[in-house]
This record gives structure tokens, C-alpha cells and sequence, in this order.
């Protein structure tokens, strides 16, 4: 075979794996929104079998060897074929590393951990979760050690979400923000409290099902290619291609807000994910490059855009029209200002924005532990209640309001959380930046997302994986990322909503 | 390998093979309830590459060698394993002689069919529709010549959703039925029609989704295993084995029968589905056996009981629950009456049981005279119109309730049509037999479905796909089936409804 024809088979490998992860996003996906509740066995079945057939394509001679092939010329290629082998080579050195009965038994276990995360969380009880968790972070511990053998075992993990990242870095990033932040929630503290009763009441979940595709509609999001699920958790997926995304939401029937910037946030992810370059379907260059980059997105239209004075005023005809009733006391303003309360509580994806990353610290500083092993999975729930009394000052009720709460860790997701942290931190930033060249008020006060979304999609989404995120991060910003950006934005926004100085 | 080996590696290939059904049909019921519209091409990416996936582990050296080696000693095998080699050599040998380009383009055709077919049907338009209609009838003739070129090409059609029927049995079977419901309608049409206006009204949507949910855990389906989505046209399938099953519907604001009876047809595919031995998971025993054994099912469950009086009394406090101000004024026995109103129409899903079979009979003709080249494609509009003012006595206005309304023929299912008149048929014999263990009334009467559905469990079910239709029927009969019973039935209920004689 010629370099063109091995680049050719190359192609083929890729197109054909991306079927199997088409059928494997969308058995998660139903899995997670449609499928009846008894049925988890059923597709812990399938999905062993089908990502057992994905290990053995990525893994085999056949694979391995048109890969070196390719990587000994890879100065040869184009940019993009050169990326190609790059990211393949990488990802199937490491998957090899991994003996293929633990690939495939780590599958089933996440399956089957989802399955008892849902109904631990139901019913507050971490002791029914513990034994498969257990089992999680202890193949997270192996995979660790077969892959990254000369990492510590959570740098691995970090890696795996944020390319680059390592515990050292992120230790001095948490810093950097615990160092503004604190102060900032104390003189918050100080102030007379925001009142949000305005976004409290009773609000129907079918309009609030009607509202949520107006939000999506509002923010650029086509329809025709994005679907909206509900779910026990808020998440994001992309079946098979970047041409078929989906979201999924949460609603609460006693806060329309709750739902309202789930649908935003996972609408970033979803404009991301939808909007890599078309060719790059069908291969590893398609969708977003790492969670800290896809957390910036996210975070953006959430918090910078979403929760933003003019985002507010724009979207509040909206709001009147999917609730009427609920909603004839209250003014943009009132909104605006409800909307970004700040109040240490529970639950981090109602968070406001300033304790947020407190909600994220808290996380990593336990990963980091179970990891490095001075944790165990079994004092989990204790140290977690003591972290959140150190850290955001309020009392845990119970498991499901704390330590259950997030469907991270049953999905295999460790090391992801603090993405949150430096997504947020990253958009600000970016946000800098994207005002140098665009009027961002103007555009939200006129409801209109073009000129945004193009300069996202211009600097950040076709470019799917071709760039590592430090490098791509760089191209945005023009400078090394740095978080005072972010810090500098929470000071201003909210000195302002509660008088400080 | 011994035979022991073999048979172990063919219960290992078929569990393989269930994986991929489980994505392939998973993607399939996305694409018809929740995938967003825009997304067709995406999911036909992945299903062409799926399919060729399975054609290739079907048909490949290996699977025929291990497949030629048991047949030869099928004798000596326990019946399970006789009968999987059985089912698996026929499937396979008839598979291999379509090629696999072929395969893979019918494959993605469908696809591609299912998403012009809805939206032809959304705009009424045949002619969008007519070019990939006719791809499909061409490639059912290209199917038909490699797979049996000694069989009139429709014979195989028919074959493949009952095994054994052919165009001679199937005109024999429908003059038999025509002889005795023709004049059965035209002595209806002479009497004093029901009044229906029970049934008709405003029926909340919300209110409409919670009936069903009652209406299958009512007629004992498992709802931890069984699903419930909503689609153009209402189907049941199952996803990878018979531990999980959905059934979809389509709701009429302003009929809630239209519902209701879809619910109770499909929960009677789903039991079947359902209620395979659960040993038979991931094998080639699991399922029904055939779609005329399958239409038994769930015409049994939909008409001879959920049509019955009994039925109706024992359902009816739940419809009261469900809908009080709509039905305040409604009877069980007007109720009873007005979903037995027996009325030529253009809906075949929501015919009324005496004319239903002549809807079945125009589709019957026409896939005939196409599939034998008398008819062309183009000209269905015309012949179906035609037909149902002969057979019926109806204009039919436009495509969308003609030649557009049922999803059949966009998902390839030629020769599936006669299947529901047989089923409705060898359904009214089963009934005759199940009466003679059980008192059918008094369950119905007292809304408990325990015993039928463990006599069908017992006779059918189970079974799952271990004997061919024929003897499964003769088992089950003790006797040849026999049309007259369903007709017999059919004069006697609507004699006494009607006033006849």
C-alpha cells in the first residue's frame, strides 16, 4: 500500500469505529433517558460485546501496524491526516496497555453502576452505590498503573479530561481562586440578600418543556440536528457524528431556573459539539478536543452570556409568554438579579457562579485523595459533608443531596470535575477577548447569537481536535490563559449586584 | 472441535449477533420516536455499517463452515440446538446469496425510506415518496430472484413473515374470508347505525399518556421491561432480547380509542416478545415465531378481548380516572357499543374488526400485482383509490389517509399485510380452544389477565421461535386452523350488536 491508500484504510477504520460509537452513545443515551428502568442488564450485555469488538479493531496487528506506519511519515501528511495518527496512535498505545477483559468488564460495571447510582441517589442511600464504586475507582487505580505507570494515578485521570493537566497545576489554579473568592463570598455575606422569590412557584412541566426548546431556538441551536431529553442528570452527547447531538435536562416543577440554565449550559456543549468542521465526521477529529475547553463553552452561554443583564432582558418576552402567570410580578431586572444570587448550598449545578467552583474544589480534593489512596471509597459521604461545611459553610441533610448527587463518578468520570472550574475560567477569558471584536451587549440585548456563535465557531468549534487545548486556547487569546480573568469578572458583576466597596 | 466446542461457539456468535440487533433496532426506534428529524443520513452511516458488520460475521467462512459441520449431525443435537442450527443455516443460506454491496444499500434505503415516507406523508405526497418506493420494490424483485428464483417472487415475500404461506393459499384464505364478511357489511349497512359519540371529544394529551401506562400494567405487561414511545405509526420491538421491549402509539386529541386500541395491539406484541424462555436470550429461539403468529397476539389482545363487553366493563373505571369530565356521560355499554361501530373507512389501524380484512385485502392485491410486474409503482395511488371504493365504498380524499398511511412499505415490509388478517384469524380459533380451559369472561370481567396470559405463556410464548408456525398452531389447536371460526365469531358478535337475523 502506497501512503495514500494506508491513509485510505485509515479512513475506512475510522468511519467504521464511529458506527460502534453511534450505537454505544445511543444505548447510553436511552439507556439514560427512555429505556425501562429493568433493562440495564440487557444493555450491559450489548454494550460489553460491542466495545469489546472496538478494542479488538483499534487494538489489532492490523491497526497498530498501519498506524506506525503512518506515524514513521507522519511529517509527510497533511495537517489533518497528520492529527489523525496522531490522536488514533496515542489513544490505542494506551488502549493496549489495558488487558481486554478489564476493558470490557470496566463496561459492563459502568453500566450496571449507572443502573444502582440511580437508585441509590432515589433513595439517599450511598451504601447500596459504595460496592460499585468501589470497583470504579479501583479499575481506575489499575488502568492508571498499566498506562501511566510513571504519572500518579489521579494525573492520569486529569489527563484523560484536560490533555496537559496535572494535579500540581491544578492545585495552583484552585488556589489562584480560592485566594479572591473567599473574600469575595464574605463580603457578599455581609450584604442584604438578593430577593429571588421570583423565580419560585409552581411552573408546569409541559410549558417548561416548550420553554426549553424556545431557549435552544433562541441560542442558535438548530433543532433539526439536536434533540432534548430529560433526565436524572443534565448531560450532553453527540451519536455517532457531530450531526446528531443530543441534550438532556432536569426539570423542577418549583423553579423554572433550574431546568432554564440546564438547557443553556448543555446548549454550549451541544453548539461545540455540532459545529466541528463537517468533513471531520466519521473521524477522531470530529467534536471537542477536552472537557476543560467544552466546559468553557458551556459555562460561557450559562453563566457569561445566560446570566448576563441583557441575555435577560432579551430572553424575558420568552419567559412572560411559557409562563404568563407565574411571572406578572416580575420585571428583567428583578429576574437579573434573582438569577445570580449568591448562597453557599448543596446542590453544584444550581450553584450560583461565585461559590461554584467551591462545589468543584470539593470534588477534586476527594478524588485526589481516593486516588492517591489516602481516601477510602467508604468515608466518601463523611468527608465530603465535612469538606462542604469547610468549604461552603452549609450542613449535608443527606446522600442524595450530597454525595450521590452528581452521576460523575457511576459513568467512570474521575478527574473530569475540575474541567468545571477551568472551563469557567477559560470563558471569561475568551470573553475578553470575543468583546475586542464584538459588540457581545448589543448582540444579547437584540437576542441575536449570530455574531457570537460565528466567532466561537470560527476560533473554537469547526477546529474539532486539531488542536491540543493549551494550543487552541492560546490562537483564541493571543496570551497563555490566565484565570484573573474569570476572577476579575465575578469581582466586578457582583460588586455591583450587592454594593460592595 | 467436538460438537460440544461448536455448539458453544455458535451460542457465542449468536449472543455477538444480538449486540448488533441491539443497536440496529435501538437506532431504529430512536430514529422513529425521539432522534431529531434532521438526522437520517447520520443514522443510515452507522446502520450501513452495522449491517455489514453482521452480514459479514453471518456469512463468513468460519460461521458457514461451523454452521455445514452441526447441520450434518443436527440429528444427534438436544432440540434447542438443533433448531438454532436449523433457523441459523436457512437464514444464512439464503442471506449469502444477496451480495453484500446490495445488502448494505437496501440497508441504508430503508433509512433514507422511513424519513421521505414521513414527511410525504406529513405533506400528503406520494410523488416525494414514489422514487425510493420504487427502489425498494425493485430491490424486494433483485431479493427475491437471487433468494428463491423458483418461487414467484411474492411467495417470497410472504414467506419471509409467515413461513409456508404463498399467493395460492393466501387467495384461498381471503376468498373464504370475502365470501362470508361481504354480505356480513351490507346487512350492518341496513340497519340503524351505533352512535359513537362517546368516544369522541377533547382528550388531554397528558391524561391520554397515562392511560396507557394503566392499559399495559392493566393487561399484565411488565412495565420494568417494557417501554412506551410515541411515533407516526405505532410498533412494537424488541431491543436485543426479549428482557426489553417497546411498544409505540400515536394519540388523536379528539379520540382516545385511536390510542387505546394501538396500546392494547402492540401490548399484545410485546407479551409475545416478552415472554420468550428466558434461556433463549441472545439466541435465534428468542421472538415470535412468525408475524401471522404475532398478529394472533396482538389482534387477540386488541379485539377479541379488548373489544369484548367484559373487557370494556373492567376497563372502564380506569377510563373514568383517567378522563371523568369527558366521559361523564358515558356507559360501559355505549362505550361498548360505540368502539364496535362497524363503518367502511380509510384507516386500517382503526378499522373496525368486520371490515378490517378488506383493508388488509386491497394491500394484499397490490403488493401481488406489483411484485408479479402487472402493476407499477407510479400507478398506486390510482389503484389503491380505486380499490378502496370497490371494496369498501370510500373516496379517499388524499395520500396521507390513502396509499401514504402506513409505514410498511417504507421499512421494506412487503409481504407483511396479510399477516394481520391470518393473525386476526388463527386469533379466534386460539380463543375457541383457550375457552375450553379457562373462563375468558369471568377473567375479563374481573380485569385479571393472569390466567390468559399463562395459558398463552404455556402454548405460545414461550416457545419463542423453536417451532415453525404450522405445528406451533396445530399444537395449540389440537386441530388444522380453520377461518371458520373467525368469521363465526365475527357474525355472532355483530348479529347480536347489530340486531341481525
Amino acid at each position: 500500500m502506497n501512503i495514500q491508500d494506508k491513509i485510505k484504510a485509515l479512513r475506512e477504520l475510522q468511519s467504521r469505529m464511529s458506527a460502534y460509537e453511534h450505537a454505544m452513545s445511543l444505548i447510553y443515551y436511552d439507556g439514560a433517558t427512555t429505556a425501562p428502568k429493568g433493562t440495564a442488564e440487557n444493555r450491559g450485555h450489548a454494550l460489553a460485546i460491542l466495545s469489546e469488538e472496538t478494542y479488538k479493531m483499534a487494538t489489532g496487528g492490523e491497526t497498530v501496524r498501519l498506524l506506525e506506519e503512518l506515524d514513521a511519515v507522519r511529517d509527510t501528511l497533511s495537517d489533518e491526516d497528520s492529527r489523525m495518527v496522531y490522536l488514533m496512535y496515542k489513544d490505542i498505545k494506551e488502549l493496549k496497555k489495558i488487558p481486554l477483559e478489564e476493558y470490557v468488564a470496566y463496561q459492563e460495571l459502568l453500566v450496571r453502576a449507572d443502573d444502582v447510582w440511580h437508585r441509590a441517589k432515589e433513595s439517599s442511600d450511598f451504601e447500596s452505590f459504595r460496592p460499585v464504586l468501589e470497583e470504579i475507582f479501583a479499575a481506575e487505580k489499575r488502568f492508571a498503573a498499566y498506562c501511566a505507570p510513571e504519572k500518579k494515578p489521579y494525573d492520569y485521570c486529569l489527563d484523560k479530561y484536560e490533555p496537559g493537566l496535572t494535579t500540581e497545576k491544578c492545585d495552583e489554579f484552585f488556589s489562584a481562586l480560592k485566594e479572591r473568592i473567599v473574600p469575595l463570598i464574605a463580603k457578599i455575606a455581609e450584604k442584604e440578600q438578593i430577593d429571588d422569590t421570583c423565580i419560585h412557584g409552581k411552573f408546569d412541566l409541559g410549558a417548561q418543556r416548550d420553554f426549553s426548546l424556545k431557549l435552544m431556538k433562541h441560542m442558535g441551536i438548530d433543532l433539526e440536528c439536536c434533540g432534548l431529553g430529560e433526565t436524572e442528570h443534565p448531560f450532553t452527547t453527540s451519536i455517532g457524528s457531530h450531526r446528531d447531538v443530543r441534550i438532556t435536562t432536569n426539570y423542577s416543577e418549583d423553579d423554572f431556573t433550574s431546568s432554564m440554565y440546564s438547557v443553556i449550559h448543555e446548549g454550549g456543549h451541544a453548539l461545540y459539539d455540532m459545529n466541528s468542521k463537517d468533513s471531520y465526521a466519521y473521524t477522531v477529529l470530529d467534536g471537542g478536543i477536552s472537557m476543560g475547553i467544552h466546559e468553557s463553552q458551556s459555562r460561557f452561554y450559562e453563566n457569561l452570556l445566560g446570566r448576563s443583564r441583557k441575555y435577560i432582558e432579551s430572553i424575558f418576552p420568552i419567559i412572560r409568554e411559557c409562563f404568563p402567570e407565574e411571572t406578572v410580578n416580575t420585571t428583567p431586572e428583578n429576574l437579573y438579579r434573582a438569577v445570580n444570587r449568591v448562597s453557599p448550598s448543596l446542590i453544584r449545578v444550581e450553584a450560583d457562579e461565585v461559590t461554584y467552583c467551591l462545589h468543584v474544589m470539593v470534588r477534586y480534593e476527594l478524588e485526589k485523595r481516593i486516588m492517591s489512596g489516602e481516601l477510602e471509597v467508604k468515608d466518601l459521604p463523611i468527608e465530603w459533608n465535612r469538606l462542604y461545611k469547610e468549604y461552603l459553610g452549609v450542613d449535608v441533610p443527606d446522600d442524595r443531596r450530597g454525595v450521590l448527587q452528581d452521576s460523575h463518578w457511576s459513568g467512570g468520570g474521575i478527574g473530569y470535575f475540575p474541567s468545571y472550574a477551568l472551563g469557567s475560567a477559560y470563558g471569561a477569558h475568551i470573553l475578553s477577548k470575543m468583546k475586542n471584536d464584538i459588540d457581545v451587549d448589543t448582540c444579547l440585548a437584540n437576542g441575536d447569537f449570530a455574531a457570537i456563535n460565528n466567532w466561537n465557531r470560527e476560533k473554537i468549534w469547526s477546529h474539532g481536535r486539531m488542536l491540543p487545548p493549551d494550543k487552541l486556547l492560546t490562537s483564541v487569546l493571543g496570551e497563555e490563559f490566565d484565570p484573573k480573568y474569570y476572577l476579575d469578572y465575578l469581582e466586578e458583576k457582583y460588586s455591583e449586584l450587592y454594593g460592595l466597596n
